[in-house]
């Protein structure tokens, strides 16, 4: 072993991370070596408090601290406008562009045929729940556009189809700022065919 | 506050390390969030005992459990002969290639006027005093070619200079399976210098 032990140990633990190998796990094992030590004692602190602390909100499946997370317990939000995202880390993206004022539905996976994740097995029985305790639900589906994500879209979209539940999706088309020439064909064919009227 | 607040503790630790930026740090705590209890477990306590278990080797310099490291301790290795090193990594470098036997000296850091770092900022004293308990000692100096490197190396040269020490430095040259002509002019014109009859 070229390690000492507790480092060795350290370098295992960032490697499980996605995305870590070898020589940047031993980057960040060494780094924290070097670090203050009440730095450290935050951070492992951090670690262990976000496993006991954190859970599923009962009511949106996003993230809580509690039964109820922060969005769901905000009375100002509009409850009836609700935005079905496939992750946590979609509510971040929305929450940090700061306009969008209803609440959301965390599905926490897509419908997967291939990998036999079926309708049953995301966050979807809670949402049609939800629904039917609203007056004027409206649903935004916010979910990207891979076939996994068309395909929940649609299953969604069916599912209250004859309710009376205003639903959409988010737009396709160019990303603000990009450049024509270096987006891809099925980008550029979606915002041909969505063109706007101006 | 976008993030429950655990959740945001744990991102703020990420980023303290270098190289991780703000979504790299909501990547990562979200792993952890979905990784399992024990793996978390493992890490923090990891996390706390590299900086309690782990110190600088007394002799050497390198990282060591207790006062003296793992090389240190090995008796089957040379003791006289011993490569300077900039810090821990390269001695994890070296271990890996596994081809010297001799032992190391870290210096951890480099002589940098510019930065204000003399030769008694860092673990130089150390050295030769060591050096002046050997019978046969010889050094090899395996800093990088930077100014701070080649200032170093001619320090250390200069010290030992009048005693009877061997002293070498790394080659410098042509990287194994490098593409001659993706390599910086500096490097090539040294390679070029430093030819050796074949």
């Amino acid at each position: 072993m070229i390690y000492p032990e507790p480092l060795e140990d350290l370098i295992n633990s960032f490697k499980k991370f996605p995305g870590i190998g070898e020589k940047n796990a031993e980057r960040l094992a060494l780094a924290a070596l070097d670090a203050k030590k009440e730095e450290i004692e935050k951070f492992a602190t951090a670690l262990t408090d976000v496993k006991e602390k954190i859970d599923h909100c009962h009511i949106c499946g996003h993230l809580a601290e509690g039964d109820t997370c922060k969005i769901c317990k905000d009375e100002t939000r509009d409850h009836n406008l609700i935005c079905v995202t496939e992750d946590t880390k979609s509510v971040f993206s929305f929450e940090k562009a700061g306009s969008f004022r209803g609440v959301y539905h965390v599905l926490n996976g897509l419908i997967s045929p291939a990998d036999e994740i079926g309708p049953e097995n995301i966050n979807l029985a809670s949402l049609v729940k939800r629904v039917e305790n609203l007056e004027n639900p409206e649903l935004i589906i916010a979910l990207k556009s891979t076939i996994e994500g068309q395909t929940t879209t649609l299953y969604i979209k069916k599912i209250f189809e004859k309710k009376n539940v205003s639903i959409s999706r988010l737009s396709y088309g160019i990303p603000m700022g990009a450049e024509i020439d270096y987006l891809d064909i099925l980008t550029l064919d979606k915002a041909l065919a969505d063109r706007k009227q101006i």
